[in-house]
């Protein structure tokens, strides 16, 4: 065979390397409240909800767009670990931190796709178009999702306030009103319950 | 607030039903080799594969509906379980059991989107359109990387030869060429090193 194969290496170098989004634990339990979840896992529960909830979009979404800026939103996570939402430490070195992955990691892509994925990444954290708003919707839905179902778990195991989750939960307003309406509800539920202080 | 939320909770209920997919566990090990993947990381895989990697298919394809379509391929395995693709025997049974999981999973959606991932399923299980071929490219082509990147562990195992695995990735032909190419000498090498008898 005489076919080159240089640039499907490369992207099967960024299939192997995007394995290690199974070993990223983030806080949040999944359902059954057995273990904590991990990157590919949300992920895979962002890509499957954008598909099905477009129509809560405050502006018109292009799909396809918002679900593989779901699916790398993480990818940086490989090399600069998973920052709670809630630790306000961590935060101040998660920027720094994020950018120096999403270099070496698009970066093992041929170009034209690692720039489209890191500019897709770079619009994700920058939430300023319809896809990223929506996208911020999704991440911010879906982990709330999960507390609720194992009444609270994460949230009472660091304590937190539902002031907390209001302001983590500010931004789903700019992606859809309608989603944030029904996250007030189930969280003036959940402290009800005593999930949240 | 008057809204009516319950085409909302219906969709609300199908995320947290496939939450279930990540305890859905697979005989192939994740790249690192610690553990089995699941559904939920194996699907997080395919689709990202696929946004990436069309360009491949033997014919254009509509991108959007093949990344839903590996999304909820392996929904089904929520009542069904996973059945181990070089295992003759469970594979009698296997699609009495999925399509009552289909029905009974998709049925939990508004029927509107419960329709369409019913329609991707069935065509994914069909494999007769360029999308479900190349959606089951993407399918047979991730295991065995995994394979390859853990030194063929899962086919040590379970003792599986190198025409066990020829005739499972012969339906790559149909969807992409060029990958059937490159797995052939993948498997080849892998056989050489002593991964598959």
């Amino acid at each position: 065979m005489s076919i080159d194969f240089s640039r499907l290496e490369k992207q099967l170098a960024f299939i192997k390397e995007i394995d290690k989004e199974k070993q990223i634990f983030r806080q949040t339990y999944i359902a059954d409240g057995t273990r904590k979840e991990n990157d590919a896992e949300h992920s895979f529960h962002l890509a499957l909800m954008t598909s099905m909830m477009a129509q809560y979009s405050n502006e018109p979404i292009d799909i396809l767009k918002t679900m593989k800026m779901v699916l790398v939103h993480d990818v940086v996570e490989i090399d600069a670990g998973d920052t709670y939402c809630y630790d306000a430490e961590a935060a101040k070195s998660k920027e720094e931190r994020e950018v120096a992955a999403a270099n070496r990691l698009f970066g093992i892509l041929p170009e034209d796709i690692g720039s489209e994925f890191r500019s897709l990444w770079d619009e994700f954290e920058r939430r300023d178009t319809p896809e990223s708003k929506f996208a911020a919707v999704m991440d911010r839905v879906q982990p709330l999702l999960l507390n609720v179902a194992t009444n609270g778990r994460a949230w009472k195991e660091h304590g937190i306030y539902i002031d907390q989750v209001r302001q983590r939960i500010a931004p789903v307003k700019d992606g859809s009103v309608v989603l944030w309406e029904y996250l007030n509800g189930l969280i003036e539920d959940a402290c009800e319950k005593g999930y949240l202080k």
